[in-house]
């Protein structure tokens, strides 16, 4: 199974101090770009894979979703988001990505954040996801950044211009990176660009938009710190459809 | 119009000693790859967008094409194109791609290698072509990567850990990028990977393929040399359907 890095007591405690622990959806810098590729949720049934704390759960139902399913493999997580949550259209389960099963055509959106780059078995996975979909329905998902996954030393190193950059190296070696990321030895699964894109448009899908994330002009007036997300995509969005 | 640096005779000089403008397409080690993208030939009509020595345009006419027409704003490149074309098939024509204006529903594949990166009125060229595809039709491209591409100082640079990296930097600020290629001052159009699937999926096109150029096990065999494109992607191919 995924590493679940989430019931590390370390990890849990240091992740939820993050801005996107804190403030929820608005604490985290990619949420607009991410919100902007949504349908319309008016009536639809949703799945979050990687619901975490479920804040796009309640989102959604409270922005007209009939139903929404949260699947995290994190009970730390899973404990949280119950907690937190007031509302019958959401049902929240533990399970694992790596060989999650779903029903046929249920929902009209599946939506992940920041989740599938920690799964392994990720054609198995969007198999079910495609599966999972009514015919015209999405998928909206967010992952880190193949640019930012590759390097075996990611982390900003000096250019001998004297400028910072980001360094790309084995990108094209596929798999497993073990990062230091709020506690030692986090296992997060590279994969290129034209890996995700090809296996969901080999299952099916339309792509419908991709989006490297960056900040807005407004963004960076509130977070000038922000300036260095100008340098190096940190995350990729997908859409994609089913016909 | 686009820096016509293929008509600067040091330029041409040295372009004219690589192993893809001695050997063609087999000197070029991204082909297999984009050969694989391509539709059935077989009766078709093919437009060239970028053409150079015509090397393309001959192949697509030897493995079937109905016609052929080659476009580029190199007159150094056409003069040996025609001069290595005995192939009534085969049209070349000089013309600027910036300002491109195609027949409606002409074509069954528009072509082009290496040339879409030095377009800086992408979105023109782009409504163009796809208007100019017969419905069923399609474009197969390559261009240069935005990894290879979007840094300030392009070039490998040492990793503190010891190995080598492709430094990015700048990656969300699109636009021209001076290179010393060859020669000094070569303008090349810096955009990212969403830009560029964006804008064909914004004009109707359906992305079909996505491929991030790597050597395959057979490429590495023969040519060890080419370990280091495995580090970071040199070259971006695409392929997309018109409905």
């Amino acid at each position: 199974m995924t590493q679940n890095i989430y019931d590390n007591e370390e990890f849990f405690k240091g992740y939820s101090q993050l801005s996107r622990s804190v403030l929820g959806l608005d604490g985290a810098p990619e949420w607009p770009a991410l919100r902007a590729l949504l349908p319309d949720l008016y009536g639809a049934r949703v799945l979050d894979l990687g619901c975490g704390f479920g804040w796009f759960c309640r989102w959604a139902s409270q922005n007209g979703a009939a139903s929404v399913v949260g699947i995290d493999v994190s009970e730390n997580m899973l404990a949280r988001g119950k907690r937190e949550t007031r509302d019958s259209k959401i049902a929240y389960l533990r399970a694992d990505m790596e060989n999650l099963e779903l029903q046929e055509g249920s929902y009209d959106l599946v939506y992940s954040s920041l989740a599938f780059h920690y799964v392994e078995n990720l054609p198995g996975l969007m198999k079910e996801v495609y599966k999972s979909l009514k015919p015209g329905g999405s998928l909206v998902c967010s992952v880190e950044h193949p640019i930012y996954t590759a390097s075996s030393g990611p982390g900003w190193i000096e250019h001998p211009d004297g400028h910072r950059a980001w360094p790309v190296d084995n990108y094209h070696h596929e798999g497993a990176r073990k990062t230091n990321w709020l506690v030692e030895g986090v296992v997060k699964q590279h994969r290129t660009i034209g890996t995700y894109l090809n296996l969901l448009i080999g299952l099916g899908f339309s792509i419908t938009r991709v989006v490297e994330w960056g900040p807005s002009k407004e963004q960076l007036d509130a977070h000038p710190e922000w300036e260095e997300e100008l340098h190096r995509p940190m995350f990729l969005l997908i859409s994609a459809g089913k016909a």
